[in-house]
């Protein structure tokens, strides 16, 4: 079967009729998770499934199982897909390429007549996003014993919806617990979210592993003082301290091969123009594919916090998060690094920097992720955008390594 | 008059009778502008001016003027005053120390059963601390014409409540049209509000002038991306620009006397920590005596700004104020330094960092200010503590000043 190959047209097909639900005038989709039209997405998804006499199951977290069977119903599946969810201003392909390809994978096997030794589920993960509900990648997460029932039964929205009750009112919680689904591997095709493969030309990513990543708040206390009466030697300001630190931090960063240093909140207090601050907060997300490698990022940034707390100031980290270092299963990335070769794409390796759902699936299962590339890097966002060829390619390469493990014996944790 | 002394423990007791209207659990003080508590503080105030003779009359902005005679009532007076609003958890002597040390000063009058050649007039100033109603020194802004009376009817508090209503409702709206009394010379003694005194071991300041000063917005617009995605070298972090901007601005204030730079608020845009953000708002604050130091302390922000510009950051400044260098009169000036070394005390000459009603007063009248140390440059706060002997030293220095000038046949502008 090495040289069956998706449908491109259809696959895209198939990615702009979805888009429709949950449209925005800008050509951005707002499907939050269990939202209606979450629910319409799932139920367009569930019945392309039954079309191809594929069994449709829900879990208890909504997560949708869509099974189309082998000529070996006995040995357990390989599963494919992502999450439906958007962003309220999300793009078109962030999680629902993953999905509709691994839909256009089972079309492929239909239209060739072709059954594979395993049967292939195609999977809807529930609310990976984290917009309407915090945490991002909530039911994987609970499927892969990272959270627990018991705290998805306190998740609620900003408007005190709970979960569960939204997941109902969509008419999809399911009987079966969460979790009890095995599967032999599972393979998620995702867009990148960042530059890389497009700046390196390469049409599909290996991705071989997730980052070591570290999120932190830190706080530095100084002195509140005022800007026009205290001369510069006599202040203890905060400011000046966070950007000492924040200096280091991007020169080890810039210099790391594959660091990731981020700064995406400062918060002074108080928030006067003419009051030196008493306090500033600011987030400190670390990351890198080597966990000691992250390590000594982390050490830097508690360098440059020392030498703060030698002038003075007073600085506390509270990490609030934390993934260690993560490698896909070797069979599957394999099944993926031989796809490539199969289909003759350019290609090349990394490693995920953003969460997804395969980054929790990976602990209960053999694991890999295949990424297309996306213009400028840009996700999350209505301009979001990858051509029907580099789908295609993700697709195809999604297409031959579910082949390769659907027929395999065995797939070692 | 030389020998001629306030009474220490007449006006430390007086700073402690007035801290009762308003008095906060904290030991701080809670007499915003307007409200019951400034009417209670006010009533206070004319009541002991009464106590001694003086006509206390009031404008249409609540200005307080309390009259105590000359022998030649055809000369303009010589007036001395501050405020006696508070923030709303400020201190005792903040604008209080000003008011009270001019009543002081014609009680030391009275009881020697002396009269200078001009009137004295004690004033205080309504609406300094800009806390509750925006501009700060709203009414001697008023009163020096820096802000018009129309303007004036627009102010408004956070619950909607007017400026003018306000002072209706605690009695406190004259007929007589602000800025109509002429006055010889204005003298104000304040704290400083900082620290320079305490450190040089100094019981009085002459204030020879004030700061010119730059209040700017700064918006640096980088682009957003997703903090595990995206390489460092393929990042247009807005953060990394304002870390390289502050630090240009620090280096260059910290080698230049007597310079002024403060960040007292940092914004990004959006606030997630996995995002890099698309924008940085901070604010600009730049202070120094003389305006040409400070054109180049500007300058070396623009610098710096520009080199983030070749990178590719649109950055833009907005200067929301900004303040000329300020000389005081000359002969005011005069009058405190001698009135100094009558005095015996130890004194440094410095410029005034803080906005003062006297900062705004000097434009329409010759006018000075005498400075109090603080404890720890400690202001608007419950903290902010003067010892009964500073606040004595200010107001003999005062007290010889007033005498001087009150005396004098012409006071130069």
């Amino acid at each position: 079967m090495n040289d069956l190959r998706v449908d491109k047209a259809r696959l895209w097909d198939s990615l702009m009729t979805h888009a429709q639900i949950g449209a925005r005038d800008d050509g951005g989709i707002n499907r939050e998770a269990l939202t209606p039209e979450d629910g319409k997405g799932r139920d367009l998804f569930a019945d392309w499934c039954r079309d191809l006499g594929m069994e449709v199951a829900v879990d208890a977290l909504g997560n949708m199982f869509a099974t189309y069977a082998g000529t070996d119903n006995d040995l357990l599946p390989v599963a494919l897909g992502s999450h439906l969810d958007t962003q309220p201003c999300g793009g078109k392909f962030d999680g629902v390429l993953g999905v509709l390809a691994g839909l256009e994978v089972v079309r492929t096997l239909h239209d060739a007549g072709l059954r594979t030794r395993r049967p292939i589920t195609v999977i809807n993960w529930t609310s990976e996003e984290g917009s309407r509900f915090v945490p991002s990648m909530a039911a994987s997460g609970v499927y892969a014993g990272i959270f627990s029932m018991d705290e998805a039964r306190t998740w609620t929205d900003r408007e005190g919806i709970g979960f569960i009750e939204a997941l109902r009112d969509i008419g999809y919680e399911g009987a079966e617990p969460v979790g009890d689904r095995k599967f032999a591997a599972f393979l998620e095709l995702h867009i990148e979210q960042g530059p890389v493969l497009e700046r390196k030309g390469a049409m599909v990513g290996v991705v071989t592993g997730a980052q070591a990543m570290s999120y932190n708040t830190v706080t530095i206390r100084g002195r509140e003082s005022h800007a026009g009466t205290t001369p510069m030697d006599m202040r203890l300001d905060p400011v000046g301290a966070f950007t000492r630190i924040a200096a280091a931090c991007y020169a080890k960063a810039n210099a790391t091969k594959d660091a990731r240093f981020t700064v995406g909140l400062i918060d002074t207090t108080p928030e006067s123009h003419s009051t030196i601050p008493n306090t500033v907060e600011f987030t400190l997300d670390l990351r890198h594919p080597k966990a000691d490698v992250l390590a000594d990022l982390i050490a830097t940034y508690e360098a440059a916090a020392e030498a703060e707390r030698a002038l003075g100031f007073d600085i506390e980290r509270d990490e609030f998060g934390a993934s260690p270092e993560l490698v896909f299963n070797e069979t599957c990335v394999n099944a993926v690094r031989d796809a490539v070769k199969t289909c003759g794409y350019s290609a090349m390796e990394l490693v995920s920097g953003a969460g997804h759902d395969a980054v929790y699936v990976t602990h209960v299962c053999p694991t890999a992720m295949i990424f297309s590339p996306c213009k400028d890097g840009i996700s999350h966002n209505p301009a979001e955008s990858i051509t029907p060829e580099e789908a295609e390619a993700g697709a195809n390469v999604l297409l031959q390594a579910a082949l390769t493990l659907a027929d395999a014996e065995t797939i070692p944790a």
